[in-house]
């Protein structure tokens, strides 16, 4: 299990994979020190459930033969974590994304990017498959459509449209293929048939589905 | 939400609940010390998801127009907090039954219970309606079975079989109607016309399902 960040998206599902089942969580620092600081992850018992730190910009092997390194994108700390004073999104290992690569094939993983800024750009620039932060149509979505009361940016995500947004940001550094995938209930993108959904595939990328394969 | 315990087959749904619904949770100061000590719990936002302490023995009304009374059982603290010491079983808030009441009907609601000692026999004596912890079918099942290392009083759940076990206690208590709830899946009651499903039967008892509903 390659965590890239510390939300409760990420971490949560772990609590079901407690039934003395043999695996490695790798994550960085910041993430493991949140799986350390809520006991209840105690439940995957460390003999069994081996924690290993991720480095940002180390590559790094799985037993699977699999390499990953992960690497820092613009985001912020879990919401549980934010406290009172205001949030911001800055670069840390709190948010991460990743590259796994196996012989000559690779492929980007970044579940969450509040902006794909200079150093995000020349590492997914020209990458074969991108799996990119999908949670939202646009920025003030959760908003407008009365479901929350954060921006997007706020909430550690870059919007999927608009001029700033990632699908022209991500097709203007030439990546050849770009799978959406952390997408919110809210994002038009995911209904079938929508001027959005059209959008997504009229320029070249999709929208992930679960069971998704892909043969690289 | 009532809890009756901070393991995490108790607690770990909360983390699902998290999409802003407005709802309360009702535990013992010993759960919500748990709640607490584990910041993730902080997805669930104080301001829309209240909490409240249980002191047991005092009844204590809920929104919906129930009544509720939380009672220490013999159990164990979850099994992410033991530490290495010896662990034992005793009566804490760490442990509880609730008995919920509206009008002149209640029941007891009982799914961690180690022993069912004098106190909690007063309780349950003559009871209408019992779900009551049947984890095991008899305390070596999960060694016997290599599921497991503990016996089921090491886990804070006694047998259901057996002349200690809970069905012959509870029917000595003449409870009327006993339905088995928290039944872990190496339990062979569960098993569709097995000899243990039909010794539950022929006692009178019932092995609980997902969905059922009962008119009290």
């Amino acid at each position: 299990v390659v965590l890239t960040s510390g939300d409760v998206d990420h971490i949560g599902g772990l609590l079901s994979l407690r039934e003395s089942h043999r695996f490695s969580i790798h994550a960085t620092r910041e993430v493991l020190a949140i799986i350390v600081g809520n006991p209840v992850f105690g439940v995957l018992d460390s003999e069994i459930v081996k924690r290993n730190v991720l480095d940002p910009g180390r590559p790094h092997c799985l037993d699977c033969g699999l390499a990953i390194e992960a690497f820092v994108v613009p985001g912020k700390v879990p919401l549980y974590l934010e406290g009172d004073g205001p949030v911001s999104n800055r670069r840390s290992g709190a948010t991460v994304g990743v590259v796994v690569s196996a012989a000559s094939r690779r492929f980007f993983y970044v579940p969450g990017c509040a902006e794909i800024d200079d150093d995000t750009a020349r590492r997914l620039e020209n990458a074969d498959l991108v799996f990119f932060d999908g949670t939202l149509w646009t920025d003030d979505e959760m908003i407008e459509t009365r479901t929350g009361t954060k921006a997007g940016r706020r909430m550690g995500h870059m919007p999927v449209s608009g001029p700033m947004g990632s699908l022209a940001r991500l097709k203007e550094l030439r990546v050849r293929r770009l799978v959406y995938i952390h997408i919110n209930n809210t994002n038009p993108m995911l209904v079938a048939g929508s001027a959005e959904q059209k959008a997504v595939a009229a320029a070249g990328a999709e929208v992930g589905f679960d069971g998704q394969e892909i043969v690289l």
